[in-house]
């Protein structure tokens, strides 16, 4: 039976300032990436959702950012591999420590933001975060944009990939992600949004923004839960999937 | 053979800014209490402290602050008490996430500053930072300061506590450090400041600021390495205790 | 013609965070405290707020506070006078290039949460805020809790003071606010309250949590903005005073 | 009479650290570019240099970076253009109400580190910074790097520009400073810098690292004051410069 994994940013609230409904969304995915405290989560608050995930048997991934809270790990950052390296294993160290004590554990990296575009193509700044989960736990899988370089250049190095697709972005014919600033590269329809997934877990093929149909093999689909309307789209493709006969769960327990 | 365990801060140089030889110290002392990012240290210059300190088998604490970078961790904040424990479970964490990296491990936790003076007589933030330890670890060991409520609440609460004596500052006559405001609160002379503590090692016993004798137990003698004069007076307490015939080992490889 | 001030908190979302709806609240106020970075606002969102209010001839307040942007400026922090007092300059500075740039200007300075409550009575910290107004510009008004012993202090020392009421707190028979951990001390009926403060205008009295009536002088009643029931309140309670003649206008424009 | 300005980075310890010793290099330049609390500073610290450069009646430079304390501001980063106006506009505030507090006042701004290299080249940026000087006063001139493009962005634009050259750096044969990176970018020799500089004010003339002499024309000589060799070779140039008959004193003091 096909199987997929709905993962989703999560404990992104800071201090009084909240986003997303944590809750919400958990309902809906398998996989939580939470965050650090660098672009966003304050301990307590990182904490609350983690054990909101532990309840619900959701898989954790530290969702690792440059440190910019007040650009929301938006902006990229050219950070030396020494300092990149360290601040990941800053960030993989802290949620290892607030999972454990929520009674559960980090499975997975997902890189957030700038970061997670920048090192889909920038050897220099993917070579350091890899070497950040070789030196915390050569064990933790790497989340990495599919059809990206960044997915060669983790599995070289000993590490286990995940290749995620974005449930509501439209792609080149090259399998990229169509930029944001170009119509149409957010999709805001949940059936065809759900129809896309469906074909893409099924068939691995997915239709770019030119009509061909590309491939893309992704092990994960990242859905938002950020407004109503996100965690509605979310709640559709998860229905959609199921009725389809695709089970939903975390890709590292297959 | 008598055994006592030396301990210093370090780690606490943050970016471009410097504080301290942790090289140096790291050569006199037993134990070193590593900054965890929060009153000072980045991911990188904790990670070189941490190597520095693996190579040369020195036992590793998480010195745990409040969120407070531009007042170094000085100045009390009065945090609520999930929000605290929060903080120190994140700081322990990222901690031991850099420690493992450097392959070496986090043994014990000593508040930083305003926090470790606060809770040595405030229950309620006592019982926070208490709180995270059995979360995140239990078997991690807390430094408290000697003579303090902070010992029986610890012990209480199920930890292993290690008492701490200061080795340049005068003591009450009720075996409290004397308030830094007051003239004679630190001591400056190596060889008095040797001398008193081979004596608290051998006979559990301090005088104190009016001459009295007082009965002070302590597993650990805390020493400084931000300035030159500090090193050296460090060194000399080595040196003194080792031709005592006192070993100078971690507290937690007695 | 009886006139009053009402006055809100602006500007406190930060980056991706948004907090209130600063446009609709200054449909309805005639000062604007609008934050200065250190417990929310971003500069670029304080300069939207700040033009804004510009738009809408709304009177500029500091909204200064401890350096505490994850506690939101809510906890008590004990920092020495001289980083107090250069720690408020600096924001009113900030802020008064930013409304310079916005076409305005600041007339007064506001205080913001723990910092607002400890200076209300601690005369230490009370004395740095006011050094901080005297030294960047005298003529900056202060904004005080009414009946505060911050109002001779800051009257004694040369400032010009502007004693708040809160429109929706309750207050104790000694003119005091009623802590907020006490029940009944935040009140939500929003006809209860435009009465209450329209009894405040026009005859300096209101009623006590015990009943009793209480004199209570005030130049600024303070309204929220926070969330669609707050601004409803603030709206009500301006076309109240509206419509018994009471001119809502800045204080600083008598 | 030939005349040049001397500047030089100051007030930027933070917190519990130190860095440079302000009071030695203020003896020496005619103007200090001063943190503004982005990459360097907090506002006590900032307000003692001020008043130290008061007191000496050295020119006042808001030296305003990228917000990256960690980073020391040399990390380049990607900041739209509203935040990066806004971001510069809030430092020259901030500064403006330190300046103010001690009793002097910003005449020039200089951005630092990677702010400073990425804005002599990238029109974006630039134009941000621009803007900033626009909106909060035009009368503020601005520090470019000599020979750089940015020259003209901001002449243009309608700013007064003051050209900097660098005491210890070896240039390009276009005019431009070498690399860090390459052996030689940086001059130790205090003698050959005096030589190099007293050429560079009389002649417009430099010798680039090919040994081809070049057109440098400068407004203000940067030296730096973060050692006591570098305040030496400032000291050394002063002097230099003064028994050629050259005068030392701010560039917008002429």
């Amino acid at each position: 039976m096909p199987a997929i994994d709905l993962n989703s940013d999560l404990g992104e609230s800071f201090g009084a300032w909240s986003m997303g409904d944590d809750e919400a969304i958990l309902d809906v995915v398998s996989s939580a990436n939470v965050a650090c405290g660098f672009h966003a989560g304050d301990p307590a608050g990182i904490l609350r959702t983690l054990e909101a995930a532990a309840a619900r048997g959701v898989a954790i991934g530290a969702h690792v950012a440059y440190p910019d809270l007040v650009g929301f790990g938006r902006r990229n950052m050219d950070i030396p591999s020494d300092q990149l390296t360290a601040d990941v294993i800053y960030q993989i160290g802290a949620l290892q420590g607030l999972a454990r004590s929520a009674g559960t554990s980090v499975s997975y990296v997902k890189p957030h933001g700038a970061l997670y575009n920048t090192i889909a193509g920038d050897q220099r700044q993917a070579t350091a975060v890899i070497q950040a989960l070789l030196r915390i736990d050569p064990a933790l899988k790497l989340v990495c944009l599919a059809n990206s370089p960044l997915l060669d250049w983790a599995r070289e190095a000993g590490l286990s990939c995940v290749a995620e697709a974005f449930a509501d972005r439209a792609y080149t014919a090259e399998g990229t992600l169509v930029s944001r600033s170009r119509p149409g590269a957010v999709l805001h329809d949940a059936e065809r949004i759900a129809e896309r997934m469906l074909r893409l877990v099924r068939e691995g093929v997915i239709e770019a923004e030119d009509g061909r149909e590309i491939s893309l093999q992704a092990d994960s689909i990242c859905v938002h839960g950020d407004s109503p309307g996100a965690v509605n789209i979310a709640r559709i493709l998860k229905n959609r999937l199921h009725d389809a006969g695709v089970t939903v769960r975390a890709f590292n327990r297959g």
